[in-house]
């Protein structure tokens, strides 16, 4: 059950109900059933409703006293008896659906805190919630149904799309964003990219004349830096979800639908296709050109370009059955004694 | 000398009292002097107190002019003469007792600043420091004698407990923090955890449902990010002290008296036992099992579970012994020519 | 051409007002003809000034419409017919000085905005401009001309030299900073260094009695974290620039002209020299001496000392050479079959 503290709950729903949020369909189930919650398969009681989605977790499946689950069409021969059965393609997108049905958003109350501070001729569209300390530059630019939390910081001119949520203590300067954004507490976007002619006299910085351009329904984690561009920008395209604590230098554009995960680090001028992974502390060279699909395996250290659709890993990275194969013959030249 | 504008002074102090705070034994020493300051081997004067807690500065003891010194038995001997010791089994733990007699922490005015912003119905303790823009969120309910420095931001609901000291700009919510909890300034805590059903149409965020549950006596460095779980809680256990830049993903749970050096990263669901030592930039994919008193190398990738008291290194992390050994078959083969 | 909302535009400049900027000499130009911006190669138009600095553009370099180009003697019969070129030793520094001119920062209004919270006897110099809701502590000492952005938090007792900028949602405490400092967003300087006397009974905090030292000229990156000195000082050299997501450990002495790239963590009293440069995502132990204009390749973790001018790269570090060496042979044999 979510702590009643800090999320709001709704339902209880039928499995019917259940059904069309989920986009499933009932097997062997009873239709006008109540449920009042979600959880997990081992903790789910017979008002819950839980989900399968990892062949590791059949066990629990079968143990699970849930009283629906959401599966894939393969896993309906192995659900306990008396289970209702949601089924779905895909069971884990199906239970974010049912999951923000039981715990809707909080609503926001839309107002601009006497305390927040608003830069001559910003435009603030309607229904936006701009909370205490944040101060929004001079002619920037928000969206309707943004939500600015406490004490951040906007720059002048900056553009934030509709419906933006951004948290505590976030700077953005130099920027454009797009619609849905997230930006969790801390981010930086915008400052200076790190750009210095070199030389024993002293390292001149560097005009950095570009922007930060992030296309629509793209998130960035907590403390996760993006500075802007040096003459060109540094561009993040839609869908795209950025973790906590990742780096992304001055140039670097990244594509659509991408999953960049804590601690990565692009360097400057990098360009990244479409639908790329990157895993947890990878780090990827300045100049590179990755692929459309491509994937990093956590802590790689890319150094080459990297063909669509390929997976690499190891420091520097090479693609991954090679690199898995260095990894075993290491194995076997330290182990056989 | 520590610098007057940023730390008070206390003493001086007899070779008495110090014992006394130290939990000490006087060796051949002058019970009654007086001495006014602790300072590093090197530093120290005829009335400063000093430390020898690694045998790698075994020189500069024997040549340290310290009036008194903190040492383990089996240095008495290599004593310079006329030294007054104080014999103590864990001299750096008498070291930090006698260093915090000299350097009190200051005394903090309780208060709320008239620029510090409390939402309804938060309960603040008796004898809390609210500081300039700092912003309690609804129902937060502050435990006694906190000290909550400028520009951070309590969520609403958020539960922090006696004596806790958050610093500047740090944000917290959907939490729950224990007693004596020191959070550094930027640390960010509570946030969504990253979880999304992809795929080719869209990633799909899933709603993230769980809190961030802290013991007592945690220390949180500064920037780092702890991720609230999306079902289950990400919990942090009692005595455990984490660096900075550290990412800690939802649901991650970690035990008692562990020790997370900085830009460490932990994936989603890995459970980390007791008295646990992670070294800096290691990282931890998901959903592993770290047993009691383990350690991990410095920048080591863990791939696999480890068992109790199992020190690991590499990337992918092997047993310790097996990591230097192939490290050192590579050294051979590439030195020999 | 850079974002009007962004950035300031000054020009147009003749050909001779830029060779005067730039420290430029012309070659086969027209000293009256007027340029109005600065652009990349690719992108430069008639009116537009580009450079050359990297041979890998050459080929955009034969191709540019740029009407005038900043480039090294050697490039000078590369060029096309009719660009205007401007001959300069280090092309890229000539340019960062023409960038400037087109694009002078934005002069700022002084003034101290009546949301910002000055402590008791805190100076604040002539020329400054405080923002809303930063927070200087009392006892404070800001130099002239500084720029202490929104929600900023300098503690008590700090110093900052002339003509800082600081950045939005920074804290800084226990801190010396010298002239021209530029600290960009979150960036957290001076808390405790992670020092603790461990043990079953829990790890006993040490106090950290040092401060942070910070030279001329030093730049710091976005949340980046610098803790202060356990009971020496942490000190940063002169000209030193420091990316962001960069962890400088208590008691690390880093010399002048560095370079550090982002996310680098620096253990525990390492000492490092002079124009040493680190490349992102390395790691450095503690306790470690690095001589002056070594150079660490990214994500190389650096376990022993580095003799001056030498390059390292791996995990443990080894001399460029031997790294190299080994990652060949590696993909030697796992290639073969």
């Amino acid at each position: 059950m979510a702590d009643p503290r800090f999320f709001a709950a709704a339902g209880p729903f039928t499995l019917r109900e259940l059904a069309t949020i989920a986009g499933a369909e009932i097997a062997n189930g009873d239709e006008a059933r109540r449920f009042v919650d979600v959880a997990p398969l081992g903790a789910a009681g017979p008002e819950d409703v839980s989900f399968l989605d990892n062949r590791r977790y059949l066990d629990a499946f079968r143990q699970s006293r849930a009283g629906a689950c959401l599966v894939a069409p393969d896993a309906v021969k192995a659900a306990p008896s008396g289970m209702n059965l949601l089924i779905a393609k895909d069971p884990y997108r199906a239970y974010a659906k049912v999951a923000a049905a039981f715990h809707p958003p909080r609503a926001f109350e839309p107002g601009i805190h006497p305390a927040a501070h608003i830069g001559k001729d910003a435009r603030i569209g309607e229904g936006c919630r701009i909370e205490a300390g944040a101060a929004i530059g001079a002619r920037a630019d928000i969206g309707r149904r943004c939500h600015i939390a406490a004490n951040a910081v906007i720059g002048e001119g900056v553009a934030i799309g509709d419906d933006g949520w951004i948290g505590p203590g976030v700077s953005i300067s130099h920027a454009v964003l797009g619609r849905r954004a997230i930006v969790h507490g801390g981010a930086r976007i915008g400052q200076d990219g790190f750009g210095f002619a070199l030389g024993p006299q002293g390292h001149l910085k560097v005009p950095q004349l570009g922007r930060v351009v992030i296309g629509d329904d793209v998130e960035i984690g907590a403390n996760t830096t993006i500075d802007r561009g040096a003459g060109p920008d540094t561009v993040v395209g839609d869908g795209t979800k950025i973790d906590n604590l990742v780096q992304i230098a001055h140039n670097v554009r990244i594509g659509r639908g991408c999953v960049i995960v804590a601690q990565v680090g692009i360097s400057g001028s990098t360009r990244i296709g479409d639908f790329v992974m990157l895993g947890g502390q990878a780090g990827l060279t300045g100049h590179l050109e990755i692929g459309d699909g491509a994937k990093v395996a956590a802590q790689a250290g890319v150094m080459r370009d990297i063909e669509p659709g390929v997976t690499v890993g190891g420091s520097p990275a090479v693609p991954q059955r090679q690199w898995l194969k260095g990894v075993a013959l290491i194995e076997r030249m330290t182990r056989k004694d």
